[in-house]
């Protein structure tokens, strides 16, 4: 059993910076990430993308932001449970929580904080009825291990950097590949784009524009694909395959903590905003772009707000009989878990005459 | 008359960040600050000082936080009325308001945004009775110009970095000054006390402690002071002297702000935390530590926040029509009012096939 302060499930930019301001409170946190590494979208989608609005920085990118963070909540030495996704939340009698992840590890806490962004990102599938009959079984939403495909018939879906970068890489590897895609144009990285339409002229991948997959056939597994042209004349064509690759882009969804008896409104946790950023179950907070409140704005920098303000309250949580006086880090410095110390230049005080 | 559609008072961090909120919705923006430059007391009290709670810094100068933030608003085009303090507020007929600085400048906008910070910063004045009828005739609580005090006899008291800095200064300008202060202890930086020490012990300093000054004399101007000393052998003495400058620090003031009919607690202006920070007076918005609200903390990134969710606010005030839809700078880039634009680098919608 993992035992901490608060339990941060949601290492994104909003998540990490709660650490610091619990840090500065004296409480230690510790977080859970089903990505491999924090950051969230900020280090999984778009690390290398320019962001022009966190406070002063004129343009930082995702990734350093993250990398920043990481270097400041230091001192407070968070732990971290990555790669593991928070499945169920057990309310104790001595009022704490115990979260359990989806491999079984085991974490409990005072207060659990759910910083959550946009949940976890899931694979958006086409709208074809009885898809699911097929999935395993003929159907990936992703691509793990292309050996699989290797001397066998794939269909790709997409008109994105996806599914062009992985119908070029599958070229040299299935027996047949067909990239099928609504409209004409692509949105990918140029370099792709090309890279596809000289493999189509060579007759390495198969490309099929203004047309799409809107049936599955096949017994035990898939066999075949209907697809059909935008063109009536062209009207539709059975493609036998082995293989059907949706690629449409990952959908955030919020995942088993829908299932906490926590208010949801849009997808979104309902929280306080009035005050502190609780939810409607004492001791669970959600902060950042997880919750939702009248006038919500889904910025980086609001969940940094929220991070310190959720900390005033967790911090009466955990002690009801203490009195936080703030004090600004400029006068009183940082002061580590690991005994490190950072403060600003003293003024000396000297006794004269 | 200065006319724009966000007027802000108040050049700190959370007015400046305003800016760029606001430009992000094509509104633009003129700030007032009583200092002679932007920044507020980051610029003005403690540049040098290093913060360590600005997200995504571990470490930073509060003046180089000023400097980053000037950069970052530059392609929204602010403009600045500074050295001159908001008196007076009109609310205008077409529901504008007209506010009016103690040098007569006149600003008109929609929406007026009090980002005052602790407020104006004004001398901490001694209790002495009857102190402001030597104002101006003997007593000064600013060194403006320290050539008034040539060959003149001076009386400064205080145990700070100003009493010593300008003790020292001053022991080469006046005919004689005398440093008063009530302990032995003195806060500053080592070089000034062991100076002061030094000047002292040649004569050129002439250096009270365990004193304070409590009457003043003089006829048209003043003449002399009344030292009381501690030790109540050495009793009171009477020093002849042509100036009184107390150095006790600044306190803040929320100044002529505080008669606009605002509802005001603790020196600090109420606003609606649950949806926009505006306050009791419709088009009226209160952000940074000038506000108070349940849970408030005067924190810099809060100010960051409120920021942005009072623009979204004051944009439908300016824009009661129009309904905006956030952009993320990430995906839409910042269209500076200067024709700048900054974006990521995008990805290549191509037609093939």
């Amino acid at each position: 059993m993992i035992k901490t302060d608060i339990l941060i499930i949601g290492a994104g930019p909003t998540g990490l910076f709660a650490v610091f301001e619990a840090g500065l409170l004296k409480m230690k946190c510790h977080l859970i990430d089903a990505l491999p590494q924090p950051g969230g979208q900020c280090s999984e989608i778009y690390p290398k993308k320019p962001i022009y609005d966190i406070p002063g920085f004129p343009e930082v990118m995702a990734g350093e932001l993250v990398d920043n963070l990481m270097e400041q909540i230091t001192p407070f030495e968070p732990g971290f449970t990555l790669g593991e996704r928070a499945e169920n939340i057990e309310k104790q009698k001595d009022g704490s929580f115990i979260v359990t992840t989806n491999k079984g590890t085991k974490h409990q806490a005072p207060v659990v904080v759910i910083a959550g962004g946009l949940g976890s990102f899931e694979p958006r599938k086409p709208p074809i009825k009885g898809i699911q009959k097929y999935e395993e079984k003929g159907i990936s939403y992703f691509i793990k291990d292309p050996e699989i495909y290797r001397d066998k018939k794939v269909v790709i879906a997409g008109g994105g950097d996806s599914a062009l970068d992985w119908s070029i890489f599958l070229a040299d590897v299935t027996k047949e590949v067909s990239l099928v895609h609504r409209r004409k144009d692509f949105r990918g990285a140029l370099d792709s784009v090309e890279k596809v339409e000289e493999l189509s002229k060579l007759g390495k991948i198969n490309l099929i524009t203004d047309a799409e997959v809107v049936d599955l056939k096949g017994k035990e597994k898939l066999e075949s694909v209907l697809i059909r042209h935008k063109d009536e004349a062209r009207g539709e064509e059975l493609k036998t395959t082995d293989y059907f690759i949706p690629l449409f882009g990952l959908s955030p969804k919020l995942g088993p903590i829908a299932n906490w008896g926590l208010e949801i409104e849009k997808n979104a946790i309902k929280v306080d905003n009035s005050y502190d950023y609780q939810t409607n179950i004492p001791g669970i907070y959600a902060i950042g772009d997880v919750n939702t409140y009248k006038g919500k704005l889904k910025l980086i920098l609001c969940g940094f707000h929220e991070a310190a303000i959720m900390c005033q309250s967790a911090y009466q949580r955990i002690n009801p009989d203490k009195k936080y006086v703030m004090k600004y880090t400029t006068v009183s410095g940082v002061n580590g878990f690991d005994g490190s110390k950072k403060e600003a230049k003293r003024e000396v005080i000297k006794s004269i005459n």
